[in-house]
């Protein structure tokens, strides 16, 4: 019987994962037109199996969202695991934009009115893990240097703002930058913007 | 007859005029989730009027957030033509912080998924407007070497990404920031990430 609950469990898990692929795929193309039924003819699925996952079309945006900022911490969390300073500063903004450049079209359609720090404040779970990968990679820069001493909150705020997904599709799309260059530029305007006397790259 | 169609056109443009100001108070207030007859209601004018403005609720987002891009273009454009390099730079990044403290919580609810350079490259009317305010400013601080010389629309973005109507009510609300120390810290903010040596404010 446990077994038996275990191999259930997991198939649910398995056909979730499967419905957020294929919202992920319908946003990119066509953004929050679509329906539940639209996602269980997508994904393969039936409608009745769609609807036990999710009450409405608002979930399934929110669920997707949640995972790709689960999957971006993890990804940033590895990357800033290995480096130090500023190496690791460019390092996730490296690996943010490659990240970015997968899902950020999908993503564009969904998106939080409330403000980074409101959403940090009130502990909202996605939005505190990213800010808790990013906020102590501020404040070795401050340490050793790079940046002045300076409100983290602020710093945080400016490079998530930076890192929007919406512009890194624009520059991806609209100025035909390759991914490495966006990464290297907006990690450069970033630092610029915290008072790092440096050059722009 | 001339006369009477003039009225006609004058009562008309007022309603509508009367309509997007509920529809700023409701946006502000409870966000996109409100219908025709909500509006209606909230602006003390007839369903069937309501209908004769607008097809829909998303016509009336869309409507909004024009007029709101043309007066925030003719404010700008206003101080821009007042000063000249470094402090009509700092003139228009001071309007433009007082202008979205007012209506920044409305306009957080509306947002293109369209990247800013995609529509200017496209040539949508409030886009462009905005951005012909704003590149000159980018260049003259680039000639008068404020700034390095760099790409017009990659520091036009910064400028637009940084000023973010959910960035500067993120500072008003969660950091308490008064309007001038927002619309200060994030012109530092730009000319740091566009290349400017000095100090962050």
């Amino acid at each position: 019987m446990a077994r038996r609950s275990a191999g259930i469990r997991r198939d649910s898990a398995e056909t979730r994962d499967r419905l957020l692929d294929s919202a992920a795929l319908l946003l990119g193309e066509r953004g929050t037109a679509f329906t539940l039924p639209d996602l269980a003819r997508a994904a393969g699925i039936s409608s009745a199996t769609v609807y036990r996952h999710f009450a409405d079309v608002q979930e399934v945006h929110r669920e997707f969202y949640y995972r790709l900022i689960d999957e971006l911490v993890g990804d940033l969390g590895k990357v800033s695991a290995r480096a130090r300073g500023r190496r690791r500063f460019d390092a996730i903004c490296d690996r943010w934009a490659a990240c970015a450049a997968l899902w950020g079209r999908a993503a564009t359609h969904i998106r939080s009115a409330e403000g980074f720090l409101a959403r940090v404040h009130r502990a909202d779970p996605p939005t505190s893990a990213l800010y808790g990968i990013l906020a102590p990679v501020i404040e070795e820069l401050a340490e050793d240097g790079t940046i002045p001493a300076q409100d983290t909150d602020y710093a945080v705020l400016v490079w998530i703002t930076m890192f929007d997904e919406r512009v890194i599709v624009d520059l991806a799309e609209s100025l035909r930058w390759p991914t490495k260059r966006i990464g290297r530029t907006l990690s450069a305007s970033v630092l610029g913007a915290l008072g790092h006397g440096g050059a722009p790259g």
